[in-house]
């Protein structure tokens, strides 16, 4: 975040270095002309770390502990003035970031939050409408609604499907499967689960490949870790579903009472694709909620081109697609889609008076009584924001770039004879690792096995410590796998290519 | 939103009513300098907002289902001009929702998005940090440990307290009462509480004035609706400690698990306060979880002269305030303090290999263990925003101004024949109703009672639909009640006293 050199954004600074008299004196809120003035100063800093993070390494320098020391350990009595507070942002938290914005951030699932999106975030703090009701804000819950269908219908999903949006796919699953939890039949959002006879041991059913987040749900929901089927994978990391046939099956047989599958459509780990119309089958033939899990993937359906793979998934209950990860949203921004509303209601819903909306005559659409929380942030501006800022066609040349980069880095590690592509490459993730020729040969080796995750690890930290890339890795078929997610708007053609030559000479390097 | 009459304003926009290159033909975002400019008229729109938000009606004058229809149905397919999307924000978005910002917002409770924490949101969405891991965001997971600090001690808590912050009050009393079910060492978060023998009723104790997210939580955490105790209050609507102690009593008796009483310091209709020394005796003694809810009254804790009604509450387990309530943060912001960190970390920690972090040589603390989310905003930089721009003593003035405006509104309702105060005013809330002086007298009628009920719900109405303030209601010993709720920054003492006038005028024209 160096000083901008346009002359426009000096001005408005002035003046900040000192404390204003409502700082001083006063019971009230900051000046609005102060609020313009610091406005102003605060969008020239945005606008010059945009324009300058490349800059930045993408993982700082820095170790565990290294920055609670920086700050004050106390809050402060007296007030200070704004241009103290924005000179700290700019010395000791920029710097102390992981650079999200950075072109190389191709870890975990790059994101962005995009120049429409910041805008549309800056409007949301400033109006802190709270949309748990439709009284708390008419226009927030109906442009909610509003975005949900214009991204249900570009995702290329029937009118059944209606929804809401929650801050995170983790909430957005667990939704999902407290619903489910609740269409079992045992009335566990009233009388709960525990201590009752009638309540047999539920299981929910997911890939091994499947995100944290449901595992998760299930702990969260009562259901316990263990309710949690892992159901194996086949060759390209997708649900087996003869496996999972089996497994309800097992289940029924034991006395369990299976109530929902999660289907992952883009698996955090490989982004693999289970077969999701097979598993709707079964999910119709059991009777058991279909949770479709598409928090990275799902964006990929709003290219007509691309929907093969999501063929099937219109029959599930419910749908999550982040758009936060692939659709160039700011955190936190998770779209929940559901053909069965009332179940989600009938798990979720709680209206104390307070709460009551007396004086209307219509209906009135509460989201707040569709989640396990009550406040709830105005996220549909953004998404109309985004989704206007791009239009359909410009996110769709968006998504179909990343594709194409994917592909091309897949295709220069199939060729390379030291490199090994270790998934499918469905999206814009690409999972590989060094696997130079002349141990490639005696892999079977248990002691090869482990030189080659180690030198997978090594060649992880040597990468991300030039500073130009930042990538995370996972384990794939019990391998050290490293990832590179494409999927920010701030990446380049170029800049995929020049991960891959910094992973090439690491490895070389490593290799001595 | 007028406009602007500060012509530093004109010039940024100029230009944006024009679709930029990236967004005719790029796979790129948008350009730092466009976004410069789009910030800048973004900015500007909301001085504007800020300084002319009292020429709204706080409610907007419409129905449910007005405003679907004005917005497009479809998502655009071309990119839309960032100046289109701005107007449709001023003609569309903000003369349609419920303005928190009003000085007359004193519905619910009233909260501010003050401009230091408008500033911080900036930040926040531009920087897009994901602070679930330290990894991810080095400077956000240790300034969360800084600013948790500084509210802790600023709230006069020992340092045994530790925390973090997430969105909402339901979150935080979800994740406490989270940890009290593991607490109670049935290992739910592992192997779940259905379908187990060995697994008995579980109960929480909470007062029937406690909040619904308390009920809430215990239906999302398979604990169901039923296993809520609602003990009764007293005349001061605070929980009865000896109906408490018999209530647990009883269902010890009957073969249940007592595991977490719930004591609130501001409840959510009258602002009630909780004995919550002699009822952390009790759960000390039952070894029970003591879980605090003071979402909105604990900001009081900051003035030390206030913190007498807190007395007690450092021997919780764990304990909610939320700085966007009464702490000047924008929505979301909630404190979740612990002296029991380990056992939260049982109930929510889950680290699947694509979370670890391999090359750190110290322990790493990252935050998502604790929560029942993955993904988490940057939030701790609001905090350390408002408290710095304020001050502890700064924002001391502002609380007990709004105490004392509070207490000089209750002091004139008391004093007035044709009205009545319905509960102690320990805070900035003030709870009453019209109870003109010929009905006073026959109040053991029903139909009375009936009248005086539909008198205040016209009442209510009748001061909303002035524009000028909006309040909202409860019900407390079965009395319909008008809430008074004192705590935006933009209220100034004559807003109240305008607020009061307004329902004695309202109410002696409805009297006719």
């Amino acid at each position: 975040m160096t000083t901008s050199q346009d002359p426009r954004d000096v001005a408005p600074a002035r003046g900040l270095e000192t404390l204003d008299d409502e700082q001083r004196r006063g019971t009230g809120d900051m000046d609005p002309e102060r609020f313009r003035a610091a406005g102003h100063a605060t969008v020239d800093e945005i606008a010059d770390y945009l324009a300058n993070v490349r800059g930045f390494p993408v993982f700082p320098p820095v170790e565990p502990g290294d920055l609670r020391g920086l700050f004050a350990p106390r809050a402060p009595t007296e007030p200070e003035p704004v241009a103290a507070i924005l000179d700290d942002v700019v010395r000791l938290v920029v710097p102390n970031t992981t650079h999200w914005q950075h072109p190389g951030f191709m870890a975990y699932f790059a994101t962005t939050a995009s120049g429409p999106g910041i805008l549309a975030e800056m409007l949301i703090a400033a109006l802190g409408a709270n949309a748990m009701l439709w009284r708390t804000s008419p226009v927030a819950t109906e442009l909610e609604e509003v975005v949900v269908d214009w991204l249900r219908d570009a995702l290329g999903l029937p009118a059944a499907f209606s929804g809401l949006v929650t801050d995170t796919a983790s909430t957005s699953s667990l939704i999902a499967l407290g619903a489910a939890r609740e269409a079992a039949g045992v009335h566990a959002s009233a009388r709960g689960i525990a201590g009752r006879v009638e309540v047999p041991r539920l299981r929910v059913y997911a890939s091994e490949e499947a995100h944290s987040s449901i595992e998760k749900a299930c702990m969260t929901l009562g259901l316990g870790r263990e309710a949690l089927v892992r159901v194996e994978t086949d060759d390209s990391l997708a649900m087996d579903v003869t496996a999972l046939a089996e497994a309800i099956a097992e289940d029924r047989a034991a006395g369990m009472r299976p109530i929902a599958i999660v289907a992952t459509l883009g698996t955090t780990s490989s982004t693999a694709i289970d077969p999701v119309a097979e598993i709707a089958a079964i999910a119709g033939r059991e009777g058991l909620w279909l949770h479709v899990d598409a928090a990275y993937g799902g964006a990929a359906a709003i290219v007509p081109e691309r929907r093969g793979p999501f063929a099937g998934w219109e029959r599930a209950d419910s749908i999550v697609v982040n758009p936060h990860k692939w659709l160039f949203t700011p955190l936190d921004a998770s779209l929940l889609l559901s053909r069965r509303m009332p179940m989600l209601r009938s798990a979720f819903s709680l209206v104390p008076e307070y709460l009551r909306t007396l004086d209307r005559a219509a209906p009135v659409h509460d989201f707040n009584e569709y989640t396990p929380t009550l406040g709830r942030r105005f996220r549909a501006l953004k998404l109309w924001f985004v989704l206007r800022y791009f239009g359909l066609d410009g996110i769709r040349r968006r998504l179909d770039a990343h594709c194409a980069w994917a592909s091309e880095l897949a295709a220069a590690v199939e060729a390379d004879p030291d490199f090994e592509l270790l998934a499918p490459v469905p999206f814009s993730t690409v999972c590989l690792r060094a696997r130079p020729r002349d141990l490639a040969a005696r892999e079977e080796d248990p002691e090869v096995r482990a030189d080659l995750d180690d030198l997978n690890a090594r060649l992880l930290e040597a990468a991300n410590a030039t500073g130009e890339i930042f990538l995370s890795h996972t384990r794939l078929r019990d391998r050290f796998t490293i990832r590179v997610a494409i999927g920010s708007l701030h990446t380049t053609r170029d800049d995929v290519l020049r991960a891959w030559e910094i992973l090439r000479t690491e490895a070389a390097r490593l290799r001595g």
